[in-house]
């Protein structure tokens, strides 16, 4: 985090940063099981088949997501699941997204600096 | 503004979204000119001459940017100056990203859910 501390831009994983990632990433952890099939997640994020499976490639290759085929009976559909360490890596991405916008909002508005806490409430309390 | 009204993450412009290019802008909106040196670019962002052309070109072709060269003796140097149309754009492209990191925080946190205003006061008040 060190580095992330000098240049906070630097904490925004690229993994998690671009915008259809990103919105993977909320549909899942927002989902109680922590888990969605991939008809679900291709209509909930306006996605077409090809791109969903290359975004939840780098998502993998990235270790915040896993798959798997639903058991029992009736057309096997695949089941994308956040893994564990994909959770506390997206809050991570949170808490940076938040500093930056931070930084970048107060510095849109050096006029009312002061009020520049504006965000203040953090991510993780 | 429709699209970005059912699916927010489409109010992410890509040319601002990029970490590099919304340091970039951060910095310039952040100076009362409006204006910085491709020297000073370079060093406050942290890039190398190549990447900072690649970054502004990109930003220039979105109209965000212009480029001048200083004025008077001494050695010349590239101006990059913030447009007003870039100015107005970067606004929006917070509110859109405040908006996101709204709703993936609340996502993040539903058993807070209540609490999802934690990012209660807007950009643009």
């Amino acid at each position: 985090m060190t580095k992330s501390q000098s240049n906070p831009y630097e904490g925004l994983q690229r993994a998690f940063h671009e915008p259809k990632r990103l919105a993977i990433m909320a549909a899942l952890i927002g989902t109680p099981s922590q888990e969605m099939t991939f008809t679900e997640l291709k209509e909930g994020c306006d996605l077409t088949d090809g791109n969903l499976n290359r975004h939840l490639k780098t998502l993998e290759d990235a270790g915040a997501v896993a798959f798997r085929r639903s058991p029992g009976p009736g057309r096997p559909q695949t089941i994308v699941s956040l893994t564990k360490g994909g959770h506390r890596a997206f809050l991570e991405y949170l808490v940076a997204l938040e500093e930056v916008l931070k930084i970048a909002a107060a510095a849109a508005k050096p006029q009312t600096a002061s009020d520049s806490g504006a965000l203040a409430k953090p991510v993780r309390a």
